[in-house]
């Protein structure tokens, strides 16, 4: 007997693949629609891609091994070092901004969260050479447009958005001092996970007084009108929170201004982002997020060594599909088969009709298929109702005045003398269907 | 830096992704019109699914290794265990004939071709519960279609076909002892690349006298007709002439005859076949073979332990690509974008009216692109014309009369009083210029 798959591996038949195929698809329109163009690179990389942007912390939960070259290598978790270094090496004969994407599967062994999927497959979608907000909302319209295509609405999905130089400049305008910033955003990223207290405890811990760290707890609360009230004509935040409307209201003009909420508390690495930071969930809080991205400014420069600003987001397969399915958005997988051939009289012996038949159809782009061995008329017929066909062709040989009947239901039933005549026939029935 | 792709791997940027997607694209198209159904499986498996088909020896050529959960794991080197397991886990259940096909990416680790390729890309199709030649000829159809597809003839590309019973049936017929037959088959899969005293030194080690190595010497240019008069009547060989002179006749009716030779040289795997095989080559004989298959009936039997039996072929990415761009038949990248959108009067603070248009256009399907940052009207063309783009729309809000021009390479400028009306006429150019 086969072994199974390896735990948090899939297999995906032909249902769960239409399903995925479904997801890819209105990836690549929506992202098509903004110019951006299809890249790929290797699944397994050299571990030193990663360590050298993460640490080597992150080999704990790597697909990592020794190659019979010896080298050190990686399936990948993310795709952003290949990207950085496939930029990198052309970086002066692209054309700027460069916008690429791609649908990488990665992979990482989580050994504590068992029963979670070990691969999943997550669109990148990366802008590089531009530091005007104009990009940052170009990016995030990517991201929702995705979202409507697959027929969720601002009902269904938020998109919450933050910005690194603003919350920084927040902090400044407080008084907070540098050093206590990590702590703070530490905070903030679980501000809606956990007690006030607790946060309240973790601020004073970092050395915030009381009447900073209400401030600090009300960050979460705050809108874009609240921010621009108290911090418009800041000298350290003003300028970030002019930059900060921009951007929203360039997202108001791109037409995805209902999705966007402003959310000081959309942390993300900080190691990673520089600048406006955004997460996209589903309203009811049901799922993980099923996106996230933003600017970072500094990474191809430290990865690849060419200095770029740089912004993007991944969106994984997972928790969409299962937002898709519990929206009732997934389509039902369609019929593999459009034609279903038969051919009569009984059992033939030489079923040329049949088979020139066959290859007239599929020419014409028809899909097309037809019992592999002798049968009766009635099973071959009985075959293709299994099959799901929605048309028959009955080809008769010996019927030299219409040897091609064509059967649908909720149709009469038609008659052809001629191949090139079914075949228009076929070509109409298909486009009506449509 | 970062370090580069590992030895045998391929980074792909746009240009050589658009040549990658042009292939997984035609082959899709062509499959389905055949009633074939997509299906996947994970690229990492254990590593046993692999052994128990192919033996320890194979564990040298693999990419494996034991995951931190101490299992034996390896990427997949071939996707034939994987169907064979799926297949096997839902016999019962699966409506049959399968007709599946997947595009896994594969991986090899040779030693000893330096240069060649670790990984690539292969269509993998099959189909399982039909033992008539019906079914082998209907596979082999699919193949040459999809030569046909990407604008190969017959002038470009033969499929040699044999049949391993019918070749049993003439080693039989000249009482060749079976302990022989595996000498052989070897022979005849060298015949054309080794001289012929080579070949006759082997079948006389094997115990054959000179009159029957003459003859298994000649069986390389036995065509149908010759194969028909010589052993049509043969009590070991007549029947398989007949089911191979069908198969013959049933490429014939789908319209593939003129692709097809028979050629008994043609061997492939001996534990793995069991009937008709086929390999598609170049007719100039410059590259490998293109793909590979034909019917296997005992494997999913010894592999998935389900007794079905079953024929698939596989075809890589790499040599179709390189005969395609041989043979001038690799279409050219087209530009990422369509419609480039620029916005007068000259370097707006505030480019809501480009940002809607870019919305508006996108929504009807548009390939849209705009300049990132503020830019003279100048600069802003230029972007365009450097990024390929075929249409222009010009957006100036002051000019209340008509805020819309429109202007195409070899068309009159056109102007527009409302959005919509830009739409339609985008729209009309997109669709004309297809």
């Amino acid at each position: 007997m086969s072994p199974k798959p390896l735990p948090g591996f899939r297999d995906f038949y032909p249902d769960a693949l239409a399903e995925r195929a479904h997801i890819f698809d209105s990836w690549r329109r929506v992202v098509r629609r903004y110019a951006f163009q299809e890249y790929d690179g290797p699944p397994l990389e050299p571990l030193e891609l990663y360590t050298q942007k993460s640490g080597d912390e992150i080999v704990g939960q790597l697909y990592n091994f020794t190659d019979k070259g010896d080298r050190a290598v990686a399936l990948r978790p993310e795709m952003t070092p290949t990207f950085a270094r496939m930029v990198a090496a052309k970086a002066q004969a692209l054309r700027k901004p460069v916008r690429w994407f791609s649908i990488p599967q990665l992979f990482r062994y989580e050994r504590t969260q068992k029963g979670r999927l070990r691969e999943h497959y997550q669109l990148n979608v990366d802008l590089v050479g531009e530091t005007d907000v104009l990009a940052d909302a170009e990016l995030l319209s990517v991201a929702i447009d995705i979202m409507r295509e697959l027929g969720l609405t601002s009902q269904d999905v938020r998109a919450r958005v933050s910005d690194r130089r603003l919350l920084n400049g927040l902090l400044a305008h407080h008084a907070i001092p540098e050093a206590a910033w990590p702590a703070v955003y530490a905070v903030l990223d679980k501000l809606e996970r956990q007690p006030r207290e607790v946060s309240a405890d973790a601020l004073a811990a970092a050395g915030l007084d009381g009447a900073t760290q209400e401030t600090v707890l009300g960050f979460g609360a705050l809108d874009l009108a609240a921010l621009q009230a108290r911090y418009g004509t800041s000298a350290s935040a003003g300028e970030a929170v002019a930059r900060f409307a921009a951007y929203v209201a360039h997202l108001e003009a791109l037409g995805v201004g209902a999705w966007v909420k402003v959310d000081l508390t959309i942390v993300r690495g900080l190691a990673y982002y520089t600048g406006i930071v955004f997460e996209l969930f589903d309203n009811v809080g049901e799922f993980r997020a099923i996106c996230g991205g933003g600017r970072y400014d500094n990474l191809l420069g430290a990865l690849g060594g060419v200095d770029l600003p740089a912004l993007g987001f991944g969106m994984g397969d997972v928790v969409l599909g299962e937002l898709l399915r519990a929206r009732g958005l997934m389509p039902a997988a369609t019929p593999s088969v459009g034609v279903w051939i038969a051919q009569a009289p009984d059992t033939p012996d030489a079923p040329q009709a049949l088979l020139q038949t066959a290859t007239a159809l599929r020419a014409s782009g028809a899909t097309v298929e037809y019992a592999l061995r002798p049968q009766k008329l009635d099973k071959q017929l009985e075959a293709g109702r299994k099959a799901g066909a929605g048309a028959f062709v009955i080809v008769d040989p010996a019927h030299t005045d219409s040897p091609w009947r064509l059967r649908r239901t909720g149709h009469d039933d038609q008659s052809f003398t001629t191949l090139p005549s079914l075949v228009a026939a076929v070509t109409a029935a298909r486009e009506s269907d449509r």
